[in-house]
This record gives structure tokens, sequence and C-alpha cells, in this order.
């Protein structure tokens, strides 16, 4: 009988954090690509426009004018999916028919004033304010929300409809589906093990060596096991943390950091400005933040479309929605190839 | 205190076949998008090229030759993500790092000869060719797979990468994930309530109507409560049908019938060859066929990108991601656009 390689035949893999599956079928990366290509990336943001709702000095949707600032910048999104007031659509009358009340609250942040610049292309310490911003915002809303997703949508192909660097934060009355999906596992896993999930995972990716993409004194960056987009990465600390706001000062630097690196990596796999849609993850925050969410270890999951080159992407689409997601590349595979790159920018050029 | 209204106050739904939650925030309709838009569709497809694979006559990849078919042809996918000799990847030596043997094959099936036309513009006897086609093709590969799964992408913003109008069949050794997610919902409800759930779900949607799109004498068309794409669609037998090669002669008539009608629907919608990826659920099969599913009900679902217009479609992407599905307008004012649709072709004029 042949002996398995990974590479070579394909297998399903189990997402233990999610309570999902994932085919991988590597040697699919050998079948020719006819379909759509993306179109390529803009490459001329001006660095102010008067005209961009993002920029400092800018008039919003709502007539409010933003301040000159120069730093990050937080504020209201005008067309936000949650508001606070939102009526509750009243008991349901049939176990098939549920709907629920929803309130929250939508904001943006800018990262930096400037519009030519992406978060690899920033500072440390201009990332390191990016992250305090991050936590506040976490401190700020948790205060009555049980759930605050922060999310960054990167590039047009990724749904950004903006080009100036900013995240979105999305608060909400209740915990979404996704953040179910990693307590239920979460909690599982510790009353089974005595341990956090992310701890043990972390630790073992430490030893085994092959899925991990970035170290650091306190941070690890690596390609899941289960990961399912291609360059798919998973970002972790070292030490047990719960909740952003947590992270201590050199814990902070320190990310700054390992952002950069993965990023830098991620722009430089395919010389372009690499899209993804990313987001952290950790414990319920609201007026259940006090109960015991030890099992709870925080993380960013990075989600990157592109496959083969800058405009070549992976289309989670028939097979994927209807029956189960499928990857062309091993995930080590992708740490390899993301672990070789440089860590100085492409557009940089050689020292 | 305001009265609840889907229409103007967001809020969360659950979709009980696939146990997630979306979130419903249709207020949002009213941003303006300047976001990416699509390339428009390639408008000029050649009725017959040699150099396509999927054509009659024209050699494939393997170097195999297509007979010169004049109904449907199916043959093996020429680069499958699923093969029927991969070994097994052994035991997993760790719960956090499960993996499994996945044995199969892909398939694709040509709808017709022609590679300018598209199922809302085949006639439905050739429709009601490409029904027998999908029942035989269960029939065929369900003798020794569990899961056989149909799919279409319909449109390169889909992945697709021919313009020949085909569907894939991909049969695997494994339950795949959102197989296993509907297995267990439709089980729960049939112990719980007796009686499958697609069937009590059907039967309450003729009853409120608001989310109906097309009804016939064997077939439903709605939006389902808890559709999560613009525009997506379920379509159901009114009788009960575990599985494709069930139906009787007259069921796949009225099947061809109403598939043209809701695809049509779809085209006059933005007057565009209207993207989707879709895809048939119906019992498992393999050698546990003959076990008792009489929970499961046979369906189709149609899950379209498109949003505003036809280079418009809805991102899926960071809060979707990371957390929860959310939609743009409610499915009841979709279903109401799609009802309002003329059943005949844009593209063939006025009568
Ligand atoms: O039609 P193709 O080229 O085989 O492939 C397309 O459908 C597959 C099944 O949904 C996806 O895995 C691919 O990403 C997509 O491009
Ligand atoms: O950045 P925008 O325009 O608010 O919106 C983008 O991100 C949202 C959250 O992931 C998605 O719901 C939208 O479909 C996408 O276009």
């Amino acid at each position: 009988a042949t002996a398995f390689r990974a590479s070579e035949h394909q297998h399903i893999r189990y997402n233990p954090l999610q309570d999902e599956w994932v085919l991988v079928s590597a040697h699919r990366m050998k079948r020719p690509w006819q379909g759509q290509v993306e179109p390529s990336l803009l490459k001329t943001v001006p660095r102010h426009d008067p005209h961009n709702p993002l920029c400092p000095g800018a008039t919003r949707a709502n007539g409010e004018v933003n301040p000159h600032y120069d730093g990050t910048f937080l504020f209201d999104n005008d067309f936000p999916a949650l508001q606070p007031d939102a009526p509750n659509p009243g008991p349901s009358d049939h176990p098939l028919f549920q709907a629920e009340a929803a309130r929250g609250v939508c904001k943006v942040m800018c990262f930096h004033p400037w519009s030519d610049v992406t978060l690899p292309l920033m500072s440390v310490p201009e990332i390191r304010a990016v992250v305090d911003a991050w936590a506040s915002v976490i401190e700020e809303l948790g205060a009555q929300y049980p759930w605050v997703q922060i999310f960054e949508n990167k590039g047009a192909m990724m749904g950004c409809s903006n080009p100036h660097p900013h995240c979105q934060v999305w608060a909400s009355s209740f915990l979404p589906d996704v953040a179910q999906r990693e307590e239920r596992s979460q909690q599982a896993y510790q009353s089974q093990h005595g341990e956090p999930l992310l701890m043990e995972y972390g630790r073992q990716e430490l030893l085994r060596k092959e899925r991990l993409v970035l170290t650091s004194e306190h941070w690890l960056v690596l390609v899941p096991f289960w990961a399912v987009w291609p360059f798919q990465t998973l970002l972790l600390p070292r030490r047990h943390v719960r909740r952003l706001p947590e992270l201590t000062s050199a814990e902070r630097d320190d990310l700054a950091s390992i952002m950069k690196k993965l990023l830098t990596k991620y722009d430089n796999l395919f010389e372009t400005s690499f899209p993804y849609s990313m987001g952290w993850h950790g414990a319920p925050t609201g007026s259940e933040a006090g109960a015991n969410w030890d099992h709870w270890q925080l993380h960013a999951h990075y989600y990157p479309p592109l496959l083969r080159s800058a405009t070549v992407r992976k289309f989670m689409v028939g097979y994927e929605m209807l029956a189960q997601a499928q990857r062309d590349l091993t995930p080590e595979q992708a740490a390899e190839r993301l672990r070789a790159l440089p860590e100085v920018h492409y557009s940089l050029g050689q020292k």
C-alpha cells in the first residue's frame, strides 16, 4: 500500500475550535486556472483626499466634520448594521420561525491619518497605537455589550469600500454564531482536559514546528492544522490572556512588531497589498464579563483569499457552500512559504 | 415603544436546518456603495469552441476526446479534489490534530452541447434531461458513496472557470460538514415533532405566503425565513421525497418547468446572466442507504451573490467570516421582488 503523504493525498481535517471539517486536496494545485482573475489593485491612492469621509478634516455622510487627527480615529459608522434601539420582534409563533432582538453599535477606526499607508508600512509605534485603540474600544463597548467584534476587511476583493487604512468594530447584544461555536468548543475542551484548548494547541505547534510562521517573546503566528483559506493564519499570545485589554505594555509592543512582520510577509508573497479579512476573538464581555471565562484564549484570525498570484484567488463556492470547505495546498506548505519570505517590505527595495 | 417592523429594525433569525443565525439589517440597503464592482460578464461565448474541453468533439486535458454528444454529457473531472484511492492518514496522535481518510470521485456534467445557452434559455424537455441525468448520477455514485454532492457554480463571480453550461458532482466516502449539520437538525426535529422538518416548513410557507416565489403542482420555491444571500431560494417538492431518483416522471417534468421559471426570474432581476452556486441535498446513500432516512426531505439551495445590480454583490467578509452572516434586505422583500418579475426571459424581448 502507498504511504500517506499530506501533500499528495487528499484527506479531511477537523477544526476543534469551530467544530468544522475541511477537505485538503493538495494535488489540485496542479490544475490550470482559466477562470476569473481579479482586477489589478488601485496603485495610486492620494495621501489626503478631502472628499474621502475617512480622512482628517473631511465631512462625513451625516454632516459631521472629522477632526484633524494625527493617530488613530474612532467614530460611529454612518450606515450601521446594528443600532442601539431596535425594538424586539416579539415571541416566535413556531419553532421554524425564530427571530430575536438584536441591538448594538457599529464603529469605524482609522489606523492612520494618511490614506496611502497600510499596517505593514506603518511604524511599530504607530501599530502599537492601533493595538491600544483596540484594547480601549473593547473596554468601552464591552462594558455594555457581550460581544465586541473588531475586524478589518482589507482590499476591494474583501468588500472593503474605502482604501483609507481602517477597521470596523461591531458590538452586539447577542453572542454571534462563530463566537457561540468557539465558546462551546473551548468550554468542552476545558472541562475534558482541564486547560484552555488554544493554550495546549499553541504549545503543540511550538513542539511540532511545521506550521509556525513567526514566533516572538510573547506571540506565535501559525497556519492552523485546519486552515481553510490558502494562507490563513492564527495569531496567539503565549501567555493565557482572555481579552485584548489584559495585554501588558511589553505584549502590546511585541504584538505591533509581529503584526508588522506577518503583514510584510503577506505583502511579499505575491508582491501586492495582500487582501484579507481579519478579526479578534476573546472572552465575552458585558454584564457576564465577571463569570469564569478561563477556557478562552485571546486570538486573531487572518483569512486571506489569494491562492496563486496577486490576481488569482480561491473561490469558496459550490462544494464549499453546499458541502464542506476545500483547500488546494496543505497548511504545512503554506507555512513553509510564509516562513521563507523576507521581513522587509518588497516596496522598500533592497538594502 | 416603536412597533417592530422587519424591514426597518435589525434582528436575528435562526436557521433550523443548518443550526445557524443570521443578522437581518434591512435599513442598511440605504447606504451608498463605493466599493468593488464586478467586471461585466462576457457577452459573446461562441456556440462551439473546439478548444473548450467541455464542447462536443473537443480534446480534454488527459487526451481523451469528447463524443459528439447532443444532450447531457457526464465525464470524470480531469483535476479532481477527490480520488478513489487515497491512502488513510492513520490514527491521530492528539485530539487537536485529527485527520481522516477521504475518498471519492469528481465528475463534470455538461447540460447541453452548446456553450452559449444557460438553463433558463434551454427548453423544458432539455432541462428535464438534466434532471434525469442528475437522478442517474445519484443512483450510480450513491451505490458506493454515502454522499453525492451535485452543484453548479454559475458565472465567473462564483469561481466558474468555463462558460459552457455544466455542473459538477463530487461523491465522497464521508458525510460533508453541511450534510452532517442538516442530518443532525432533521433527525432532531423528526424525533421531537414526529414529521420531517422541511415538510412542516413547506406547509407553513404555503400558509404564510409572504416568502413564496413560485408554486406548481409538485414544487415550491421560496426565500427561506433564514436566507443569508440576498436572493437565496429553497426549492422543495410538495410530496415527501428523500432523494432525486425517487421523483416520478410528472414531478421531473414539473421540476424542469419550475426551474426554468425561477432561473428566468433570476436573470430578469438585473437583466444579466444571474450568477449563483446551487446544489441538491437528499438523504445519504452508500451502504447505509437502506437505513431509516425518513427525516430527510429532498431540496435544492440557490445561493446567488448579487445585491443591488448586475455588478454590485454582497460580500460575505469580515463580520460574516468572524462573527455571523448579515443581510441587507429582508427575505420577505426579496421574495416580493422575485415574485413580481416576469417569467419570460428578458433577452427574448416583448411578445
Ligand atoms: O470549477 P472548478 O474550477 O473545478 O472549481 C470551482 O469550484 C470548486 C468547487 O466548489 C472550488 O473548490 C474552486 O475553488 C472553484 O474555482
Ligand atoms: O465596509 P462596509 O462597506 O461597511 O461593508 C463590508 O463589510 C461588512 C462587514 O463584514 C459586510 O457586511 C459588507 O457586505 C462589506 O461590503
